[in-house]
């Protein structure tokens, strides 16, 4: 059995993040995700849109994905490799390179995000400006 | 085996969409979703922020929907409910009432919306406003 790890903070969750984990899922037979928490996002001087608990829980629901685990630290992707007898480690391209020293420990693969995501996020913020304007008058 | 059928837009996917689902799903065995298609928004006057292809895409990923259907237009649900055997026809309760003509068809049940979420949503705009603002520097 082929396990598949990936890694990411999926904030007001959209098709990009469902296609990216689609591709992660086809290169084993179990995807298990880890989900940033607020605290390691904190850290990162990085704010979510929307909490945790509700991020988890929209990952977990779906078919794609069988288990969730907190992301909480830089540190501990080598110990989630060897809990959960990971294959597979996915990353999206932006982070080409930066976790090859994990190669000792399993196949690491960058997946090229899905081409126009971020138009449709800008998209996404334009029209709903455009709502939050149309709904303060 | 009862079959639950819900319609809904389902834009910018989250925890409120999930737990309807999950409530609705709960009250039969098997969960059909009919989404509403951009045309048909189109003519009730209101523009989704992401398109059909997208929103059907995410609730069909999830573990609880067994299928998704296109939601074309207001006159549908009867032969919908023909057509799938529908056992209980569910809607948020802000459609209360609304429907108890197809109460002769199958049951028909007004979920209570999670509380809170219409909160989230206006925090989340805010959020993003903020953001759209920050990135527009």
């Amino acid at each position: 059995m082929n396990t598949v790890l990936t890694y990411g903070t999926f904030d007001l969750f959209h098709i990009g993040h469902l296609r990216l984990l689609e591709r992660a899922r086809a290169l084993g037979d179990r995807l298990i995700v880890a989900v940033s928490t607020d605290t390691f996002n904190e850290g990162k001087g990085k704010r979510t849109v929307i909490p945790y608990a509700d991020r988890a829980a929209i990952v977990q629901a779906l078919k794609i994905v069988d288990e969730v685990i907190p992301e909480e630290s830089w540190e501990q992707k080598r110990d989630d490799i060897r809990r959960f007898n990971v294959t597979t480690f996915v990353m999206g391209d932006d982070w080409a390179g930066k976790f090859d020293d994990l190669k000792d420990a399993c196949d690491v693969v960058y997946l090229p995000r899905t081409d126009g995501i971020s138009t449709t996020e800008l998209k996404q913020s334009m029209a709903l400006l455009g709502q939050i304007i149309r709904e303060l008058r």
